[in-house]
């Protein structure tokens, strides 16, 4: 019935519905004494923001103004709860009486029907992607928590979409590219794919990201139930489109023996140092302070063009087919997102006590 | 600092150290009047156990009998905590004496020093495999509850270990072998490869399982954070093994479009029917009632008798060679485990309003 | 560093300071399917607002005018979180500037300094009696919920303020007369208390407030730690001006022995009748189903126009003597505030299985 | 359903019925490193134990030996869940038969059959007051962890039975007397009275006991619904026969005007001085460093051998008289219990970060 807040020490309560009022986020448990202003947490909603002019993402103008409502005095947060708000501007509602009565596949609507007895099916309602932005405004908070206190760096990047991957990495083109890329060519390659499918087949398309934390801090996680890699997994895995995750080699570990994955050590300079990161930065639930390496696989979106046998909520069956503004790839909408769940998953778990 | 307890409403909390007296687990919020006999437990206890005699487990004999402290009168549950405990019995200490001061590649030994300033190192601690055997009893509660409320039955079966698949599914054939494998050919293979790895390599091997709900209650899970896969793929990467969790589709579907990944909708006999199942059972974070698919990655046994770089304690380098009784691979013992992680997931979901 | 949520499973998370933009409350876990309007939440803030043109509370005039942010929709709550929020509008900050260096007796300046290193001083911050809006938005959909589900009834009455105890009870008086007091006579001569010792004295008076609920849910309450009394006394604990809570014969029983204090029973047309209700409703933790019954010790205002010996930030003696509008006796508009703290326990006690 | 868990950062989980094999408590959230030996547990269990030979509390012989089953490596916890459990020895099942059948007023009787359909009627079960054995052995640990970090000592003393008051305060002489009264005219007429209600009336006695906590530590507690005196108010509330709190001035600050009531504030020797502890060491739900101070009211105990009117659980009216061993005046025994609930609110409340 509840599920809307996350984490336990930073803790961060998310309500609003795409086409209601407002979105918003609370987050109890933040620090005193720490320097935000809302520009900063603009900066990490704009990211999420689909791509302007662009033929990958949706066309959809969003205009998602960051409003700070408590906990932050003389710019500084207080210790207290920080409310923050985004209105929703652009809610076309007339957009979505088309499909009140049909379950569209691939979306919340079935599930909710059958659990609240009703939904609200304006734009998907609570299940709408825009329920994300609270989770990045959160993240943005998180984030510079995590790099004023240990220079903790969290980034994402999209490694595959379709059957062209990258094969290469260059940091720095990531944030340069509309699909967060970090190799050149693949994003010309996965452009042109996109393309095709969403303008030709009228389709869309599944991806794998990979979110990379720098500098994590050393020591987080807690052996059993709360292992780092496991409260990661939830974290992931609560986002949408998200199903599959996996930490360091991952599935591929299948295909090591022990004597390969078993990540070796060293003494270097005085320091341990480990040969390799098959454990993807984490050992028996705790952060080792390597990097910690997650990859993701994002569904693809499923409002298509394409039509759709499905069943009416009155029990007929029927036919579907999202006409209007939607992604085609969630890639590179998503990272922010996961990068803002990594973010919350670090802070809340550096914010205790051994 | 904690992280022993797992679930909300059907909460457990799980103590015990590989050497200690015993492991045990505290049940608290079961639903009065369910009637269980230590035998029950018992019977999935011996599941996880290793396989007698075999090649291709650890040789080590457990015996590990389950004693009821608690919360059962008369047969029945009361509705207050049922605390369940095994005492250790084989326990070695001398075995592990010279390990003291070495950190075992892909074992939590560095972490925990890292975190706690020292650690229990006999056997693991509390880092070891022998924790399962609390998760494994509450499981088995668990797993009656969902099969009196729902027939839900679920069960976990070997899927790949190193490059062998298995490529038939017969249900039957999975508790008959001791790689809980269901194609019999697959098997064989699987048997022989851990057998070389085993003996000849002093080696240790990957794998990949998967577990299948069938019957799920519906309509469980929560929007948002608490989401079921979300819980579910915590309650699986808290098993120290699993680097990977993918729902129905999962990685996959990065090579599928949205017309295929979606499942489409059909009223059969008056009811909805999904004409494919990649959501896994699970559409915006809520069972549906189709089959939950979950596939799980296993790395190898960090324990391996073939030399590995490490460092000691105090922070020299040194040479490790674990002798003594070990897995090879670990997906047969894994998979009670896992299941018991999933029936507490869904009974935990199931014992709540709306 | 938290504490701004309560409750489990019907768990509200509360937000805003005295002169930020506004204060407000998340609600996560409401049952779907409930019709509620502003209207019924503004009439339980009205309540807890300063009597008008009155010479016994405030004479700041506060508009707090409630909006639904999500979570309703068509009327009706959808199972998603409920977003209220009340925008601070009188908040003329330049009243506050002369105590921002000093620490008001009686007032939470110098633990927050203490713990947060710095303070909103603006009015008390998030530590002001504007915070208790938000729980009386949240009481007012519990306080609904509780109605529409077994209509239960929740009001509170002022017993006692200085020496003068209501000697008589007339529920119908209650809502009639600005101090909340059944017995009319007692009103009155609270008035002239009230009104003599803040305006000749400059000064403020405690006072006994009583929290009844008829028709209360039966078999609410968790044995052991979270008994019914141990939630309740929290909720009404963490009122600010709260010191003392008592249930059924309270603090009385130390002078009444097992026999007049054990409530005996009888079967009264086939249902179990208690003969007395020393245990205010309350057996082993949970509700028996007779009235609650709840007594609360509210401490005097700190606010005082008279001079208090006091320190400041910087560790010098000084004096202060508060200006402006005050309240001189908290307990009528404590009341709401305690009703609602009573319904949120219920509605979140009832909102879960067994 | 649940309920047997308190606190968040050092949480306690405890389990077991009067007449089961055991009861015991996990305790999860122990920092590493403290020296703790089963000897200074039992310390504590054996002061809530009935005095031996007296006419003032039970007969009946408790041995209530303790047992470490994990978390405590090489004399010193090691962050991991450490579970205590005792055995329960003197369980004559057979006192207890005849009241299977009858709801024995003032006890949990009635509701635990209305909530969870039956209840383990021996010996009241999991409501019997051996359950607070489990509260005092975690206390125990608290009580430890709080003297070495900032020399917190905490004790209780018995304040008023029936119409008998302690008039003077002489600490010493507390723990040297069965009814733990810290005046020794008081305890000597409560003596004759506590005889005469037993053995002459064959009835019980309310009592006030007081909890006083010395070098608390400071910042302690978390403003609005965490405040420190909510959650100490809920951990007293929680002993079973608690029935009122207050801290500070408590119900008597009615009797007060805001100016008697506030704690003024000096400065001496360059640090802050109250004037006074009205407050009970408590400011907007955070310690100040004063001593806290907390009253509670004490039901007289239940099981009395006068006949009271009762019904039988198939709904006939009834006549109850308890035979056997009972206390007659729970506030001696109850000390050591309220003593161990404040130290787990304390210990809970330092072990984590701001």
């Amino acid at each position: 019935m509840s599920g809307n807040s996350f984490g336990t020490n930073f803790k961060i309560t998310t309500w609003g519905e795409s086409h209601g009022p407002a979105v918003g986020v609370v987050i109890d448990g933040c620090p005193p004494g720490i320097f935000i202003k809302e520009s900063e947490i603009q900066k990490e909603v704009d990211r999420r923001k689909p791509a302007r002019n662009s033929k990958i993402s949706t066309t959809r103008r969003e205009e998602d103004k960051v409003e700070i409502l408590s906990g932050v005095f003389e710019g500084k947060t207080t210790g207290m709860p920080i409310s923050l708000m985004v209105k929703n501007k652009d809610t076309r509602s007339q957009d979505y009486s088309a499909i009140k009565d049909l379950y569209r596949p691939g979306h919340a609507d079935f599930t909710y029907d059958l659990k609240y007895g009703f939904r609200d099916y304006r734009g998907g309602g609570r299940a709408s992607g825009r329920e994300t932005i609270a989770r990045v405004m959160a993240g943005a908070l998180a984030k510079k928590i995590l790099r004023l206190k240990n220079k903790t760096e969290i980034f994402g990047h999209t490694l595959q979409i379709g059957e062209i991957k990258a094969q290469k990495f260059n940091k720095k083109f990531i944030e340069q590219n509309k699909l967060r890329c970090a190799d050149i060519n693949a994003y010309k390659k996965m452009s042109k794919l996109i393309e095709k499918i969403r303008f030709t087949e009228g389709d869309s398309i599944g991806a794998i990201i990979e979110i990379i934390v720098k500098n994590p801090p050393k020591g987080l996680g807690d052996p059993i139930f709360d292992k780092l890699e496991a409260d990661l997994a939830k974290a992931m895995m609560s986002i949408g489109a998200i199903k599959g995750v996996e930490i360091g080699a991952g599935f591929n570990c299948v295909n090591l023996r022990g004597s390969q994955n078993n990540d070796q050590m060293r003494i270097e300079k005085g320091k341990v140092k480990f040969l390799s990161n098959n454990a993807g930065g984490i050992l028996g639930g705790i952060s080792t302070g390597e990097d910690i390496i997650i990859r993701l696989a994002v569904k693809p979106v499923p409002s298509i063009s394409k039509e759709l046998k499905t069943v009416t909520v009155k029990g007929k069956n029927s036919i579907i087919k999202t006409l209007g503004r939607h992604d085609c790839c969630l890639a590179p909408r998503i990272i922010p997102v996961a990068e803002a769940m990594a973010a919350l998953v670090l802070v809340d778990k550096s914010s205790q006590i051994v």
